[in-house]
């Protein structure tokens, strides 16, 4: 039986809840932020992502706002009633991070930091695990046995691709991850298309495909101006790109037995949320959940 | 502009047609190939797969019955109206294959069996080329160059799985492949998830993924009883769930402008073929190309 | 010109001064460590390895003796004159482990672990940095980056195996990233063949070859008793193998223009260490760095 | 008890006999083959390598001369006293290719191309079997066994890389594939560091990386003029660097109880042969064997 986590009021994972977490790779100012957060939103996401803290390949590149951008972060959560998700790399922050984000993010490279498992094992947050790019389908479960030996049972494992040897892609994105783990964990299952491919006219299909594949949700990179993105701007999807992709998502979760989940906040009319006038109201094959 | 190739009277395979091509792995005895071509025929398949030459990793396993399973091959074609795709595999069995068979298929091992590719391009029937398990999608695309330039247009590619590290699967289905291909060549591409799993509780989700990414068609194994197969059982599909799995694709497959497309003799009244007084009719979703 | 590297009083590694680091996987018992302690020693070692901090897998498998580990290294390094080389998994033990070893490892699994990264950094301690088993050289060496930014430039690299695709070994030894990190970095490489290939037989070809490749030095586990080790007995060899290897080793030095460097400690006569009166002196082709 | 194989007159593999085979990737024309051959016949090679049928990823690359290259290498051949080795690609090619080169190669691509193993397979020659991208030592131990079961016992097994992930080197060379098929077969083994990195300056260490192994031989790709090659230059060692290579071999070799092993015809005095006047006679660390 399937395990159901709730990431906000209203909002769960799992059985037939299907949630679309999207957000920029990076928090880069109040401006770009508000704008995507307003736009994922009003597409349909049931939370926002971003990085604060960002893990990059060179200590060169830009590595994140750091605090600042978690308290953008809390403040587009309180705008737009969606919950953040965001990632956390040193067990040293986890508390400041779970002070301002409902969901905390444990990034692919850190997926056998073993210590900092511990730390988000210990708190009452729910946890999204990112498969390592070299790690098996076992190693990811063995990780989240950290989390969860810890007494936090809150986990959502996340699929984002392995390392392949085609350049076609950033990434390979191993969808039969989703069926495997479904016959091995009760957990629910997301897939991030964006890092999975990392060339963002592949993300569509690809969220499609994971749909299919089972997955319980999808984590996907949407920034107001790609070409100038701080971090991984070539795959992020425009906001227009990302609203028509949810179009797609909500005619094909039925045909899988699956309802877009979406948080009570996000979806009650928000007359004393600035700039919220035009949320969309829920339709038929979503829900929120009781 | 994507490419249109005729597989048989009245079945196309590209633009918005799906075909679906299922069989055993390899022939073994009439009476099993007997049952499998009228299930899978009964359930909606376009095509018959099915093996006389097996590339076998070791020389002690079964090679298949060779020229004999051919005569069974073009016999389960005459009683059931779908044209036959089998492997090939040796230059100088081309025109013998070709004789018996509609479709000829090279294997993922013989990617790069050059001597091969000419060959089959120089035939005037439409060719099945599997992405070799280490192969870059550029390779294919130059391997497919091999048989077009002798002349044969009729290429239609498949993605199988490449080399992955986890022994949870066979082999690692790159889905992303169908959308990458499809931004570099007009030729119609298949996917494979038997081969691309190895394991038939995972053929019904990555086959509905396949969809979903974009695919033109699946080649899917089915055996009457896997237990017993000499060969690749225990990815093959039972009769009763590949009839399942029909269903769900076609339910699918308009949501993705798609129509199953099934011959015009797999579907026409059979009263003059054995056993196949309950032949279904074409259903609205379903079309018989012109 | 290749940066050389004092890993303790007349240690040197890089140039021409070739470093064995030998040990147990893990520190399991005061007797166990001193019996493999005094035969590296006595091998030629330059360096004792055994871990405290173990990252393992799965929570449920035996996860090193922490601080108690820390303090029977210490023990033995006082015991051997050898300098220890010890695991650092959570960037705040790093201040601890660097009080008891004069060596930090920073694992294959937390190679992309930025704030651990940093933390080495500010440590002046030199920094044994083990590639990830899905990372490219470029990203080691960027891994290599954090470190140096932060003041430390006391950074051996070691390569210890990729990812691969054959059961028939644990990982696949990169060793071809040996000449390629000498073309792109001064700093001093390492290989480990014990994690490498997973199989203590593989360990003294792979030893040797890692040599003809160009290596600085080598990781090598070594166990008393592998049939018993709580971790990776599989691929640590016995004693008497590990000082037939260390012949061998000795032998092959003087061909690439190298000499096995041993502390001046681990050398001298060694009245007032029990058990080591049998220790060897130097030998003709190895040195003691001024 | 391992396996010894007849090359030539006085020219052996296997047992403490090394052999070096090497010359053009391609062969091109006669005056550059004819400075490669005689060129490594100087150096130390026991047998001239040289492709006439070359499998190359696109139709449109160079294909090879097909027979007038076979002509140019057999007179090579005579010329140097150096046995040929050369690819057959195509079944119907074998006794061709068998009537002008002493031994048959069968490319990487082919490993599992079973009508071609089977056609050597009843030849009378030895065949150098390479290693397929994406092959397993146990596939490809299948492979042999696809020759040996045609009667040809006489089959030397190639490493020549493995599909990897990192750009730094064409493929991932897996020396740990050396001890492992030492371990399970007694056919000689031989080590391609030319195509397993695809870059010239790694060639040399990873050669001597390969001996230290446990290689009975190497496969070494040789041009007079690498910067003009119509294949695979950017991997060729041009002579001089070639010559120093067979230096350090000559030197390395007897620390692995292995003699640099050449033909009877290729150190005898040579007066009846053009431009041999300057041949080497054999060192005291070489062999012709009886």
């Amino acid at each position: 039986m399937q395990k159901t986590i709730a990431l906000g009021p209203g909002l769960l994972i799992g059985g037939d809840n299907f949630v679309v977490m999207a957000g920029p790779c990076a928090v880069e100012t109040r401006e770009l932020l508000t704008a995507v957060a307003d736009a994922v939103l009003a597409a349909g996401a049931g939370v926002l992502r971003g990085g604060a803290f960002k893990p990059r390949t060179s200590p060169k590149s830009f590595q994140g706002l750091g605090e600042p951008g978690l308290l953008l972060l809390e403040e587009a959560s309180r705008r737009t009633g969606l919950p953040v998700v965001t990632e956390v790399m040193d067990p040293r922050d986890v508390e400041l991070v779970a002070a301002h984000a409902g969901i905390l993010q444990v990034g692919s490279r850190n997926m056998q930091n073993f210590p900092l498992l511990r730390e988000v094992g210990k708190q009452r947050r729910p946890v999204l695990l990112k498969r390592g790019a070299a790690a098996t389908i076992d190693e990811l479960l063995h990780a989240a046995d950290y989390i969860l030996q810890e007494g936090n049972e809150q986990v959502i494992l996340c699929e984002r691709g392995v390392r392949g040897f085609d350049p076609s892609t950033r990434y390979l994105l191993d969808l039969a991850a989703v069926p495997v783990l479904k016959q091995r964990t009760s957990l629910p299952i997301l897939v991030d298309p964006s890092h999975g491919t990392g060339e963002s006219s592949l993300v569509p299909p690809m969220a499609k495909a994971a749909i299919a594949a089972g997955a319980d949700g999808l984590l996907i990179e949407v920034h107001a101006q790609p070409e100038i993105a701080l971090s991984d701007g070539k795959q992020a999807l425009r906001p227009a790109d990302f609203a028509q992709l949810m179009t797609e998502v909500r005619r094909l979760l039925p045909l899988f037995g699956r309802r877009l989940c979406r948080g009570a906040a996000a979806v009650a009319p928000a007359s004393d949320r600035p700039g919220s006038g035009s949320l969309p109201t829920t339709l038929d094959d979503e829900v929120i959940a009781p």
